[in-house]
């Protein structure tokens, strides 16, 4: 027997996840422009090498690949970050900072589990040119007025940065290089694994008992900047000294952008993308005790995409994880949704006359719906009732004689009487 | 060298593109959304078998199919109707009639060439439910009038129905089902090959000279619905009857649609898609030679994918078609977007009063940015002129003290000193 069901994992969106999927995109897309981002799309497939090139293997394991009609090794994109460095990277007409945004579905190839998908819908905003890290703050402080905007005001955003916790773990005696990636590969996973599951990853990693003690209370420092400079105060390299102080020109301009309140430093977030080599961040819902949003910097990727190096930053979040953390904060109401008005014919005969009142009412873009079957009256209100419309307007020949109309609301079943004018007027949103 | 480009046909969206697209579809989903059709979103990835369930052969060769990790036959959505009529076929939850509409990209495996996309994004509406055939005027009708609001106001409707074409021709003597169906796929193919060909294949599915002759002349049959009434006199059978009476039911309830002055019947028009059994329709944009959308009734195919059989009708367009038409109307202007404000700064010290004034701006839905390099004032002003920004706000140190800013308008150069006050109600849309 075919199975006539979406594939293992994919996902078909219905009517009520579409409205809340628009509820949610009308409340975060004029803070996104507000802030300067233009949207773009890149491509659902990619080449396998596009995916592959600098996202690390344990993400290839995760990617949607297969071979074409033509015996292309494609994949379907996992994230909207490498789409969109691939298309800004070869772009030469736009003069920087670019700063763009996406929303759309991304694809991974994990085990699906109940209520877990193949398929998620992400928003995803990035900024290329400056090497600067305000563009940083810029993207922390998007992120959180984003979750804000959608209905999520106690999210904190925690902040980091890559080559500050690199440059200590030198300091700390752990090789540069690849010695350093497993240490932040193993530390990505310290939530999802058992305590002694990390200490053998970071033993793995090469690194001894001392050090691998030392590392653990790096990745438990955190605080405002002041409390964790405090804390780092006996290290003293180069790159921790340059790196440290990326982190307070960021900190200081999360002020002026009116965020610092829900920001916090805590350098156990390192990020499992191997792409990213700056500042990384991560936005958490405190009640919800959900991950809402990440990102980072990632100053190399363009330079290996296309014919100009862009130093690059951006962060991206879950749409099923917004709304879904929306539904659980009650913060996401339909019932504000439009009027929706049907309009009843008592008799075949005055069709025609009902389908010009409802395309007078649909002409002023009111939402207005007859029925396309030849129903009697009563099934057509019992019809109006289980589909949730707003009012029902009865014509009939009488209505059509004396000009008046019968306007009924279906929850509180108060009736009206109306002229066509005035039920254009009691219908138009105010 | 690996290709970092989209893989061959496939297309990313850029800004300027993303922004036509966001200018067509808040100009047509209004209008959809009017007529009380509901958003759905199927899955992009379906299983082989359901897409090539109901769909013809010549369907099966253009499916962008593969096997995945899993060794599944899949493959990417060549329409939309399929999918939403695979979930409106198993979801009981909802009352008839079921109105839904989705806007998305589609994949088709042909030859990509210049400027052609194995890619495309297209609207579509579905009506699920009622036999009735208002429900194919009413879907023509949204078809219409989603063209005329995004800016085509010349397109045309041409209706057809492939249950009268096939009575006709069962009564000029073509068997029913294969032999009428291979006739049926020749017309369809009518305007793209040359006549010889057409008589060929005319030929090849085994009909007489005569009756070649015969139906080539049935298939030029056009007009109002009397006239094509008219040219059908002498066809007397029954299914040829209550076929016309379909045709013309769908006629008169275009009338009161507001759309009939845009309607035409044309017995040319047959669609190439196996699963119409019904109403068949294209809209063609006389003033560009463009087909502009395409729909019909398609009763059978909700059966096939789930437990409940639901008569069935819809149109659909392809996005780019209508973007293309727009721009070759000249009626797809940008110049009316939002107003964007470049927030400048003489000196890095103020930079974090710039910072804040932006947010406030932003807080108030104004797009604004701010330089997120350590430019000169001079080189910020470059870039806000090279970026096509609206306005640029000066804040120095002189202006922190006065409280009053410099709003300087780029396209005119005019210049102004407000109070941050000033500058709010100045920039905040009418």
């Amino acid at each position: 027997m075919p199975e006539f069901v979406p594939p293992r994992g994919m996902r078909d969106l219905s009517i009520d996840e579409s409205e809340k999927f628009s509820l949610v995109l009308s409340r975060i897309e004029p803070v996104i422009r507000s802030f300067g981002f233009r949207r773009v799309e890149p491509t659902a497939v990619e080449h396998l090498e596009t995916l592959q090139a600098k996202s690390g293997d344990a993400v290839l394991n995760e990617v949607y690949y297969f071979k074409d009609k033509g015996g292309r090794d494609l994949g379907l994109r996992f994230d909207l970050t490498v789409g969109i460095a691939r298309m800004v990277a070869n772009d030469f007409g736009l003069p920087e900072p670019i700063k763009v945004y996406a929303v759309a579905p991304v694809w991974r190839y994990d085990e699906p589990q109940a209520g877990r998908y193949r398929c998620h819908w992400q928003w995803d905003v990035e900024c290329f040119g400056p090497s600067e890290v305000y563009a940083d703050a810029e993207v922390i402080a998007c992120a959180l007025s984003i979750v804000r905007a959608a209905g999520l005001p106690d999210t904190i955003a925690k902040i980091s940065h890559r080559g500050l916790v690199s440059a200590i773990l030198r300091e700390l005696g752990v090789e540069p290089g690849e010695q350093t990636l497993r240490v932040l590969r193993a530390l990505d996973k310290s939530s999802k694994i058992l305590p002694g599951e990390l200490l053998d990853l970071l033993g793995q990693a090469g690194l001894k008992e001392e050090v691998v003690k030392r590392t653990l209370a790096l990745s438990e420092i955190k605080g405002n900047y002041e409390e964790v400079e405090n804390s780092l105060r006996r290290f003293e390299s180069e790159q921790t000294k340059s790196t440290l102080a990326e982190l307070r020109t960021i900190w200081d301009a999360l002020g002026p952008l009116g965020v610092r309140d829900s920001c916090t430093i805590d350098l156990g977030v390192v990020r499992g993308l191997d792409y990213y080599d700056g500042a990384v961040f991560e936005g958490f819902d405190k009640a919800l005790g959900l991950s809402v949003f990440g990102g980072g910097r990632y100053n190399a990727l363009t330079a290996i995409y296309g014919k100009r190096a862009l130093p690059a930053t951006g962060v991206a979040g879950g749409m099923e994880r917004l709304i879904l953390a929306l539904e659980r904060h009650s913060s996401l109401s339909l019932g504000s949704t439009t009027k929706r008005i049907f309009v009843a014919v008592t008799e075949e005969e005055v069709r025609k006359q009902a389908i010009e009142l409802a395309t007078e009412l649909r002409a002023r873009g009111i939402v207005t719906e007859f029925p396309l079957k030849r129903w009697p009256l009563r099934r057509q209100l019992e019809y109006a009732n289980a589909s949730g419309f707003t009012y029902v307007v009865v014509v009939g020949k009488r209505e059509l004689e004396s000009g008046l109309f019968t306007l009924k609301e279906l929850k509180s079943g108060n009736q009206s009487q109306r002229s066509k004018e005035e039920l254009v007027s009691a219908l138009l949103p105010p």
